[in-house]
């Protein structure tokens, strides 16, 4: 820290992203990416994009935004991009928090959301799950902040259904509400139309989990236009080049080749139920997942021992040592194969360390 | 706006980019863009580095940290990476600013910086240039405000000395001062090796210029470990991620070959010169430009008229509408080719309209 940093900045605790190993030296589950490669035409159009990259990107991502809106039958003044969705997220809090509006969330969900208050220096309110880890709509209701909701929530994969949005949409006429589906092509129901009826609700989402694009950074989120034009204006004044060339492209081309997203996101749904039941018959218990990752614990192992012991063995999963979850697992899916050497190890974990 | 958009937000001018139109239609001489494409081998770069996108990106950058460190010969540890130089500065004013301090810049200059203050809510302060536009340093000594610099100055072209830079630091102990060299590999002098010697010094820079990528989105500050602590704190507190994978690939690409680097910035230069000497003759006054810019004035015919002209020849350049730099041009140096054009199509423009 320097002399010079602000005062608010000194207590300032950012994110820890999930470790990322050498290649090849795990099998890596624990930042919930797709198992899968990007669709292989996506090499060709990086060649061919490189060419023009001396010429700056193009501002209104407008190639990029008319593909999405006719994909999703939405209206291309209803979609705005940015450098994943963190980006989408912080936009949010720059447009609608000051010292008279914070921000409130689940207390057990994404990581950045009380981080995001704590940088732009505003209220972060957090309303607890349920013993259950599922989230009450009600709890919600007629708050005195703009709202954010992962749905499904990370890290327990727990979906809330559309008529649940709805009635806190409903509740929360005075403010933003917005809802985070950066998993939910894996099982749960887009917000998305929602957006059409209701003026205070965000949908955002990325690229990086379901369509395959982790390290190419695209997010976007879809709103009403003068909730749009709200996205807009921080855009504009914060970075408006934030989609580079090269990523637009890729956004085109993961949009267009549809088969290769439904065939992606249906090997992960088949595998993450092989996986389940597996892991089920191994004493486990793991909440209902609509995401590409699992939340999960054994009925009589400790938590943080069974993270080191498959990370003894090569395999790295996500462990929050935080009460009430420190007994869980964060499991990504990964490949049918990946996947059967998980239940091979833990089976051989479980064998070796008698309760 | 909708009637979510927090207070402060309200009356926010976001940043103008420069008018991009369709490709071919105009000789684009506006947003001081490289006029050669990266070099060629990164197209098999990129055709490579798709396929592992799935992936995240490497939050820490550290294969482009290294490379540019050892090419620079300073201290990985003194460097950082950003989505463009733009989130750099934004960056350092999260980092820094705060309602007790804001930052002063030139009142003529890169027009980020206000937008920058009015974002972040802090208080812009604007130093006004001397009458020939150029800075004096004694102007920015003992500032109550952290302190930005464009090093060439945008868009007059005009750069700062080493030893003016140094007086500043030297009369800023308790200030940040960022030296913006976003133009200097064409003809200023790099601040870079006095972040060694000056612990309030942030170099910035960026790939879109001198190193062809504008639409690849890289920029970069130098400073001593201490503020880049505070730079790290604000990034992995916003957007771990900001530089994706493909980035990251392009800039060691455009550092190891600084063959075509050199070869690049040279012929800019190289045009520079005749352009400007061309110009004279057609009775236009020029400020000595260190850029990949000239700042223009003609002797007796209006700016605004001459922009439209060109305009209507098909050149598209840069002409601000503002005192007391509205009977200039900034026209961005392209390839030796368009360069003639230019000058043939204003030797045109200046016969047909006697003043």
């Amino acid at each position: 820290m320097s002399q010079f940093l602000a005062n608010h900045m000194k207590t300032m605790k950012p994110y820890t992203p999930g470790h990322q190993p050498k290649k090849g030296e795990y099998i890596k589950l624990n930042t919930n990416e797709n198992p899968f490669p990007p669709p292989p035409e996506v090499s060709e159009i990086m060649s061919e994009s490189a060419k023009s990259l001396h010429l700056y990107s193009d501002t209104n991502c407008k190639l990029l935004t008319d593909t999405f809106a006719e994909h999703y039958q939405i209206s291309p003044e209803s979609v705005i991009f940015a450098n994943g969705s963190d980006e989408i997220l912080a936009f949010c809090y720059m447009a609608f928090c000051d010292s008279d509006k914070g921000m409130c969330f689940p207390s057990i969900s994404y990581g950045f959301y009380p981080v995001y208050a704590d940088l732009f220096n505003i209220d972060g309110k957090k309303i607890p799950l349920n013993p259950d880890l599922t989230i009450s709509p009600d709890h919600y209701f007629n708050q005195d902040h703009h709202i954010v909701i992962a749905n499904p929530n990370a890290p327990t994969g727990i979906a809330l259904t559309l008529s649940q949005i709805e009635e806190i949409l409903v509740h929360n006429p005075k403010n933003v509400v917005i809802i985070d589906e950066a998993y939910v092509h894996f099982g749960g129901e887009s917000a998305m139309k929602l957006t059409e009826t209701y003026q205070n609700l965000i949908v955002c989402g990325t690229f990086s989990k379901s369509r395959n694009l982790a390290g190419g950074r695209l997010g976007y989120a879809v709103a009403h236009p003068s909730l749009l034009a709200d996205l807009n204006l921080v855009k504009f004044s914060f970075n408006p080049y934030n989609v580079n060339t090269l990523t637009q492209a890729l956004g085109v081309a993961s949009i267009k080749n549809d088969r290769y997203f439904q065939h992606c996101t249906q090997s992960v749904v088949k595998t993450r139920r092989y996986f389940i039941d597996s892991f089920d018959k191994l004493g486990f218990h793991t909440l209902p997942s609509c995401a590409n990752f699992i939340f999960t614990k054994h009925h009589d192992r400790d938590g943080a021992f069974l993270f080191e012991k498959l990370k003894e063995h090569k395999i790295l999963v996500r462990h929050f040592d935080q009460e009430p979850i420190n007994q869980y697992l964060r499991i990504t899916i990964g490949t049918q194969e990946e996947m059967a050497v998980v239940v091979q190890k833990m089976t051989q974990i479980l064998e070796e360390n008698h309760a």
